[in-house]
């Protein structure tokens, strides 16, 4: 192929691509819906919404919007569901478990479920701007963060006596922290050693030029920082064992860590490799609202003023002859509503509990579609010895230990005290330590902590812990689709039941992600908008 | 070698390194001198401290609370030398240039000099901390930003009658702009499928054993989301055409670049390789003072008040037999001042011209060291269309025309208006850029700048530009040493010259660097108090 060809063939391949759009989602913007004749607008239509949290307020502020007549029921105190910041004096008590209440200092505090804003989901920063919440930086992707490979120490006689498929012996990198910044830049040179002498020896049949493979292999110098003869022998990005200083201090830069160790050494498990911007939705630039998530929900609350029914748990979900009737319990006592329209926003684990005329197909789903179990613990220290001794600001520890990660503050630097996440853990690490009472979740979090951070055991001051499948009204992280339950469930959630429309992370392709939430109440006020015009 | 053996060598090897202190920098605290006999204060002796820019003023602080009496002579009318912020009413002439005068709208800002601080510069942080100067986060590695390969059409006709050794012809992904997660993983995708490649082929002959190579293939493969054959076929890393949303709409992952397309269009250029976290000084986390740059002088400057005199340009250096004598212009009219001590810290280029006493060491370090050449400019936009089309929340989009970079800001997120850095250029390019008249460089900032950001034509307000080798009292960016300047010109500024000490960027390994200056400050302090004792 002559070098024309390739640009001519190449030129084809990329003519989709147009100059500025390719990758850049359309700007989101505030929701505007086409006219739909003289009914264009809601005209006092009753709609009642099931659940305050951010799918459910985002569907009543635009139905709002529209001129329906929205109720939202809301069986907590609270609005914003999974979106839900722990302060002190905020207080929950567990499914099966006793009352806890967070004794946080003024200003501290963390977000108990959504946590980050990705810069791409356009919607959710929309909303933030069309709502007036002011937005700061999520760090996620913190290089001077921890790894932390923990190997029992019986390990080492099993592997001694056992043969070469046994797993690994107590490795010298086992049992000791690591900073992200050495992890990432040994691996990226010794791998970019190994491929740079298979190209140098051109063992390779590529389909490369010579000229390729010499970019390549420059590419590749960078990439891994190798010396002169490809070589990777450690470079300063991996750090200083003595930082460069003023006068005769150059600074000293530390050995690299073995290749062999490192692969033997339990970092190859996928806990140690979902670190950086590998993952889409986790790639820097993240986002938080300044103070706390919950500033969201409550941007919403209070534009739906004397809409929300507070402490009104739905048991009944009927359709009739006008639309729907709906029975909740208030103060105690059964209630009831009636509308035109409903849209149902409880999470699945909790609409399966609800006494309704829904279709067979729904119920369907609401019993197969699985959702994660989660937990998180948020521990006050009296000083923030990760920033003070570590220069950690923010970003994200991990471990194969029960805690699996530990999260810095991404506010409030320097303050005297400060709130880190302990843990976030996920499936059965979240149901055997969800499963323990506070007390003994907060001991294993500073147990298991005080091994990356021997300051816990000095500085630690008090707790609160929360794991999603046990908390009332949520019963569950997100859903969790897999292939089949995505082709087999998934569809009866799209389509409107009768008068009833569902909505809520669970009915979109961003599971677990507020931006879910807010793009499935504009499908939701679509569709009804649609039909009534 | 056996297992065992392979342990307890790699143990040993690893041996120096404590569990817990590896590359953790010793936390730095408040300074705190060992007591010197009854002398342990300064006793009143005066020192007279040229120039108050972050190293003068560190080390007036410090001396200040040994007792030393010190006076700091500072040409300009402001503190803080080259850290230095920008905002609306702001005035500048360069050397041989026009007057400026910003008109950025209130709120809005850019730091001309020094604008981020590494984690890991401790020194800074800590007096953050001391002086009480509020910090956020600087944004440097944000994967949503831009790399625009710029190549002149020109070059098709050229390569198209040339031979293989010729410059690449234009390529499809030159003149377009491509997110930097999109150069990342491709880069990542196509390196490690090669690398796996080779080793499934046992291609390489390592000290690896079967197993191990399995692991390091696993690690591949999720390094670079290869699929099931170790082949690289895009991946969501890279983004989608449309994104994830709800019902129906599971989003469209896009096809990666060609890898041969990469290599031949211009992306291996060193301006492309310094992107992300490999830079020691540039990785996450960075940070930056709330409001600018200027609020660390403004605070040293605060605990030194009286002590200062602005518009006090120095002309002569002396030394007596009791200790210096300084001769500066004040108000058009020469004054002069002794002192027993003087601590230097003006740049090198502003020293070379001053009428001294100072040793012919001194003085060819200041003839020999060079400074860089180094230019900024702030454009104001009508509205922030970097964050509200683009999803850029700060980070440095980079790119191969002389603007160089496109710097966009850590603060105001979502604020009607912005101030983004339109260009930071170096060298040559800075050179060049800084000659131009000033309405000039901002033609050719929005000119280049379009290229990348459409909007740039009907979105810009007005512009502040600088080249920091035309600014008055600096003259350069930072100093620059090779191998043989330090060797030969920099021993020189660190031992003191008589009664004369030498403090600054330029007598540190961490020049360029805020850290640098204070780390200085503190070994002038240590120096001449150690002497006095």
């Amino acid at each position: 192929m002559t070098r024309r060809d390739f640009i001519n063939r190449t030129s084809a391949g990329y003519a989709g691509l147009s100059a500025w759009g390719l990758l850049r989602a359309a700007p989101a913007a505030a929701f505007s819906l086409p006219a739909n004749g003289t009914d264009t607008h809601g005209n006092g239509r009753r709609v009642v919404i099931l659940g305050a949290g951010l799918a459910g307020m985002a569907t009543a502020y635009e139905l709002g919007k529209l001129g329906y007549d929205c109720t939202l029921l809301e069986a907590r105190n609270r609005s914003g569901g999974r979106v839900w910041t722990i302060r002190g004096g905020t207080s929950e008590t567990e499914l099966g478990g006793t009352p806890q209440t967070s004794q946080f200092a003024p200003g501290n505090y963390f977000n108990a479920g959504a946590a980050r804003i990705p810069h791409h989901h356009q919607l959710t920063l929309q909303y933030c701007r069309e709502l007036g919440v002011p937005l700061e930086i999520f760090n996620g992707s913190n290089e001077a963060a921890y790894l932390y490979n923990h190997q029992p120490a019986s390990g080492l006689t099993a592997a001694a006596g056992g043969g070469a498929t046994q797993p690994a012996a107590v490795s010298p990198l086992a049992n000791r922290r690591m900073r992200i910044k050495e992890y990432h830049n040994d691996m990226r040179g010794y791998t970019t050693e190994l491929l740079a002498k298979a190209l140098d020896q051109g063992q390779l049949d590529q389909n490369l030029t010579k000229e390729d493979v010499e970019k390549l292999v420059d590419f590749l110098k960078n990439e891994g920082d190798l010396n002169t003869a490809h070589l990777y022998k450690g470079t300063n990005r991996r750090g200083y064992k003595t930082q460069p200083g003023a006068g005769p201090t150059p600074g000293e830069v530390v050995d690299p860590y073995g290749l062999t160790d490192l692969l033997r050494s339990g970092f190859m498990q996928p806990v140690f490799y979902n670190v950086g911007d590998y993952i889409y939705e986790q790639q820097t630039t993240l986002m938080q609202p300044v103070g706390g998530m919950d500033a969201i929900p409550k941007a919403f609350e209070a534009r739906l003023a004397g809409k929300i029914q507070f402490n009104a748990r739905v048991t009944e979900l009927r359709k009739t002859e006008k639309g729907v009737r709906v029975v909740y319990q208030k103060g105690g006592k059964p209630a009831e509503m009636e509308a035109e329209f409903c849209v149902c926003t409880l999470p699945l684990p909790v609409l399966k509990n609800i006494e309704s005329d829904i279709s067979g197909t729904v119920k369907r789903a609401a019993d197969f579609v699985p959702y994660i179990k989660t937990g998180k613990i948020g521990l006050q220290f009296k000083r923030r010895f990760w920033e003070e001794d570590d220069g950690i600001y923010g970003g994200i520890s991990r471990t194969n230990m029960d805690i699996n990660q530990i999260w810095y503050p991404s506010y409030g630097f320097m303050k005297p005290t400060g709130v880190l996440i302990g843990y976030y853990n996920f499936y059965g690490r979240a149901e055997a330590v969800g499963a323990l009472p506070v007390a003994e979740r907060q001991q294993l979090a500073l147990a298991q902590g005080k091994q990356i951070h021997p300051q816990y055991a000095t500085e630690f001051e008090n707790a609160f812990s929360l794991a999603w499948h046990r908390i009332p009204h949520s019963e569950g992280g997100w859903a969790m689709y897999d292939d089949a339950t995505r082709r087999k469930q998934y569809p009866a959630l799209l389509e409107p039941d009768g008068p009833i429309y569902f909505a809520g992370e669970h009915t979109t392709y961003l599971t677990a992600w507020m931006a879910g939430a807010l793009t499935s109440a504009r499908r939701a006020v679509e569709a009804i908008h649609k039909r009534v015009g």
